[in-house]
């Protein structure tokens, strides 16, 4: 996978925690699917469009797949930069794009695709609100 | 601090798993919060008083103060026992007492507290439905 | 997908913990890559081939890709049984598959894979030794 | 326990994570030992002694004694800032105070400390470093 050249692609630059590294000396794997989850909740506060306000809809976002590749591990004393983007819109559901990286060798540790779809507190799956699609829909023509 | 004679201690026993250890090779220290935490819910299943159903009640406990001081780690590869035990009961409140230990050599990893308090949705202190305080109770006169 | 016909199916037992949980009430999705994990070690420990004795070879299994379906929420109250088998077993790479049901319901809460390269300390990639080979490789013929 | 008026307060401010919270639609309580953890952390970084060096010089500081009360829950959708102090410094040991804040509010989640030992690689304790007395020393003269 490699990164899109057609959209726009979101950052957020965390510093690993000590917590997250494993006795390997490195981070967890389970790891990185919290740092995508952080990554599109800061994607959404940047475009202006909290998840915390999507779940005062009375609905809300679940994840109903995780897909990554693990290329090289990070380690405590580094930060890692998380690139997201919109891979696709529905009108039910959003799949994001993910690669993590070294921000200052560049060096790619993490690539994946989170998709979830949009579900009413009973578990029935429900379009997306206008509003949302809207704004999602923006970082999809970006460039 | 030493485990009480005069009551019930109830054992919890968990593999140590690998994601709970950090680079340091050891059970990393916030993952005794979760042991205690999982000890005393394993406990009060074996109470026949889930604390599951207690949260269907329409209250919850909530964590006031955490105390733990640690002995000696605990690797991946071994078992941990949380020796678990009623400290203290109030009508309002509920204090747990802890000792995690190394179940082959008896090597104690962790002692420490956990003070529960009984709140409404809305944060408001109230009182442990009597049922409550009476299985709870049980377990303070057992020896 | 669906539980291979042809092998050895492991089952590991967990409670919930009530820490898995997020504040949509249900696990949070990133705790099955830990299931997943603590599933495998389970599985090579039943095998008598305990993981931790493998890293004392100075090798380590590291995740090089994983993959996961949510189907239906796991909740705080329940048991959740995760079916592990091997799904393919290579000189330098095994990859096992998974199912996490709820064992009162039979309810798939998710199902996923994870591949798992052999490396040295270093990062570089090696053959699993023989005696690994050969236990992995028996659970793959055992029916 | 109230803020210290005098010596030096740093401060962390992290984004409440999704996965930090619990099916009571809090944050976890035992999040907090994590949020301690990376707040001295990031400490260490800000007076130019990153805790991986420490490491490097094949000695770590561990956690020997934790302790946490809980004033008022933080919720998904907002920051904390975690105030950091140098609690008390000898030759062997170090000690943390902490006060977890919301900052657009001031309400306090969470105050705290950590007491850690300088230890070798096989336990035994140590002394640390003179260059690290003098830097954490200088957070104590700040004021």
């Amino acid at each position: 996978m490699s990164l899109p050249t057609d959209r726009l692609i979101h950052e957020t630059r965390f510093w690993v925690r000590y917590a997250e590294t494993d006795r390997m000396g490195i981070v967890h794997h389970a790891t990185y699917v919290i740092y995508f989850e952080e990554a599109r909740n800061q994607f959404s506060r940047d475009m202006g469009a909290s998840y915390a306000d999507f779940e005062k809809e009375g609905i809300a976002l679940v994840v109903s797949e995780a897909n990554l590749r693990y290329l090289a591990p990070a380690v405590f004393g580094q930060q890692v930069v998380t690139k997201t983007w919109i891979d696709d819109l529905k009108s039910r559901r959003i799949t994001f794009g993910y690669q993590v990286e070294n921000p200052e060798s560049g060096e790619v540790h993490c690539t994946g695709t989170a998709k979830l779809i949009c579900v009413t507190p009973e578990g029935q799956v429900q379009r997306i609100p206008q509003q949302w699609l809207e704004s999602w829909g923006r970082a999809l023509e970006t460039k």
